[in-house]
């Protein structure tokens, strides 16, 4: 079975497995008491705090454990925010993070503050100037992940924690994606990770505020964790995280080059396989175990069921894999198509003979869908001057399907306007056309939530 | 080994580990992914809800699991003030509710909400007219434990929730130290509770709100568990958590009566063998394995650490065991003695005959310590018309020692006056005075933090 969506979470490792066990029978007591039991508890979470502390590049007491990787960014960002306040009350982000960074920023936003959104470029990243330019006087805290979790690509973290330090601006630097392969390099001033996404069992992130960073716990007071993280402490479970992330580092050092390969391989083969496919995100500054690519004239719930069907487990950005009902948020803001998106993430020690197989099946899945969908396919052009298409009420990917049935039936030079209220649209025409070639000519809105898209056939 | 404090947390069931066990490999993926392993998680997810929400009492779309049963307070109690803001900003609470509750408390009033705190007899609880006073129009929420984690006092919940309801007040139940016990009665609209106190696992909180309860939930917005506990569900020990509930249930309903008697033991016997002891908590209306007593003349870090030595785990809410050098909040609500203070709190399945043996050791530990710190012995009055000890400077327990020892020079009707600035004063010397007969007729203050305590011998 295939099971390439790490990214999401991996099955708990071995040593978590053995580390998890062997302390459920000593390191259940409170660590605050002064017993026996209590002691033995303190010890195992002394030593967790020291190696987790080795593995990330801080000091022990630098370090705390939280109940997830959500709650570590939810607390770190509140905290920095907090801590600062009298510096401003800007928050700059990048357009590309985790979710529990943007809803972290808009509850900001809710509470009068002011969000400073650093877009991306084409393959994901962003650009060290354009960041360093929206940090202002009144910039209380930045964020930027270490890599990003749905597209892979690496952002350049070192070189903007140091214009953020220059800026004398604190980076919270969300490395749940990264952990595994590494610490982050540079100047960072916070960073937040999750055990679940290395292999750790869930209920444990990491909190890290380096000494001499201005930092206020939010909420209700507690005293566990030096004050940043309520609650008892799950002692076996941080013990678990510890000693996994180790032993993932050195399995991850090893496993590197040739899962490298692996996704490269994924990059250059499924183009070659699938007509009508964007790879997305950077082919060099990235993940060495994520790729992700978009199909056009599918949907990607029905892609995701198909590849389930087939023994493999993935994940998608699309809109309609989502309760939501919206596009991926990181690739609209890479301008990159949204529809029948699919990510791999391959575990550690993937078999390559699996990677194969899924090379094998997904070409008949993906047709298949469009196939039952009536997808266009590439054709000489028409002889229609203007070409007027009604999409209402139709949701991704039909609306790119008729554009592309349309682009058929008119000449070079002539255009095909789409009527559209699903809000993909806006993301994937575009999109669409910067695949296809054709010139995408502008979108204007209508009433009713409806927009026409104007498209101008190239040769 | 006697471990006897299972009211900060107990020992990983048997059915709570199994359960665990055979869930780490069925419930790490994220149960809201479509394939297969997020399907098998999700299975598990929604299992372990039903079986806790049959526990508690509630429907399963009532219940969600939090990251810790602080966590669930600190939740609750924020998502049920906002979610009644414009029924007005005062909270309800007594005065002996655990520090989570007291900590979302003092948050709402940093916040610039209003706390009235409902006092208690000196059993620790509260009477039922006098919350039901406290209720006003603007009252958004009450709170009230089911019974107190100090001393073991059952409170009247269901009466408190009668009222309530009258009053058009929810009412928030931090059920933590009772859940093993059965679940709570009366029409409460919200509860928290926390798994490791019934012996699941650390990690694992809940909370319930029941419908048509306005909530609204604080913090950064998260999909998960309903958008009332941000992160990715901790699966296997939720399944532990909701599996060794049911399991402990069974246990206590056949343990209880003999552990009531157990601790009932301790109740009669402890003052009998201990002279100077002042049992506390209702001797009746209480959780079926909790006992509490203080010993005068003694400090509570010394006793513990030779109970400790002895092969004793228990707790204390004496001032010089905790960090912060105040004595137990509960202890002062109830007005008694704080020095020397012991809670025991039994694990199911307790040998008898460690209990004999925890009463064997008890008399040695405690007059060990007091003979070290020099305690007076009771005797008969002196001549002396007016003493006055300066006692500034100690701390805790000696101005009370100091005071006993004054008071044997003093005739019947003299008076001693203890100058002090350790502010466990203010609440052991009237306590002091209760348990030895002595008048206590008041203090008054003096400059740098030094009060005058008056006390007058009775013969």
């Amino acid at each position: 079975m295939g099971y390439f969506d790490v990214a999401s979470g991996a099955p708990l490792h071995d040593v978590a497995r053995q580390a998890l066990l062997a302390s459920i029978d000593e390191g259940w007591a409170d660590p605050a008491r002064l017993y026996r039991e209590g002691r033995r508890a303190r010890l195992l979470l002394d030593a967790a705090r020291e190696a987790a502390a080795e593995a990330v590049g801080c000091r022990p007491d630098e370090l705390v454990f939280t109940s997830s990787g959500t709650r570590a960014v939810h607390e770190g960002v509140a905290g920095a925010l907090a801590g600062r306040r009298r510096a401003g009350r800007r928050l700059a982000v990048s357009a590309v993070e985790h979710s529990a960074v943007l809803h972290s920023a808009a509850a900001h936003q809710g509470a009068g503050g002011v969000v400073d959104e650093v877009g991306v470029d084409r393959t994901g990243a962003v650009r060290v100037a354009e960041y360093a330019a929206a940090l202002r006087p009144d910039t209380a805290l930045a964020a930027l992940q270490s890599a990003n979790h749905e597209v892979g690509t690496v952002q350049p973290v070192e070189e903007v924690a140091e214009a953020c330090r220059e800026a004398g601006v604190p980076l919270f630097v969300d490395a749940a994606q990264s952990l595994a392969w590494g610490p982050v390099p540079g100047p960072w001033s916070l960073l937040a990770g999750s055990a679940h996404k290395w292999g750790g069992p869930a209920g444990v992130g990491l909190l890290v505020v380096r000494k001499g960073v201005r930092f206020a716990p939010q909420g209700p007071a507690d005293e566990r964790e030096s004050g940043r993280a309520a609650g008892f402490e799950n002692i076996p479970a941080i013990v678990a995280a510890a000693a996994s992330l180790r032993a993932v580092r050195a399995e991850a050092a090893a496993d590197s080059a040739r899962l490298r390969e692996l996704t490269a391989r994924i990059r250059e083969r499924v183009p070659a396989l699938v007509p009508d496919v964007e790879v997305v995100g950077d082919p060099e500054r990235r993940l060495p175990h994520l790729v992700t690519f978009s199909c056009l004239y599918v949907d990607g719930e029905t892609v995701l069921h198909e590849l389930d069907r087939a023994g493999f487990s993935v994940s998608s950005g699309s809109s309609c894999t989502s309760s939501t009902l919206t596009p991926s948020h990181v690739l609209r803001a890479m301008g990159v198509v949204s529809e029948g998106n699919v990510r791999v993430s391959l575990p550690l020690g993937v078999e390559a003979a699996e990677v194969e197989r899924f090379l094998d099946v997904l070409p008949g899945v993906v047709s298949g869908v469009r196939e039952k969908l009536g997808a266009p396919v590439a054709g000489p052009a028409g002889s229609a001057e203007a070409v007027t298409v009604d999409a209402l009420g139709m949701v991704c990917p039909q609306p790119v399907i008729e554009l592309g049935r349309a682009i058929l039936s008119v000449r070079v030079g002539g255009t095909v306007t789409v009527v559209a209220d699903d809000e993909v649209a806006a993301v994937d025409i575009p999109a669409w056309c910067f695949t296809q070639g054709h010139d995408y000519l502008g979108a204007t809105p209508g009433p009713d939530g409806a927009t026409s898209y104007v498209v101008r056939r190239a040769p």
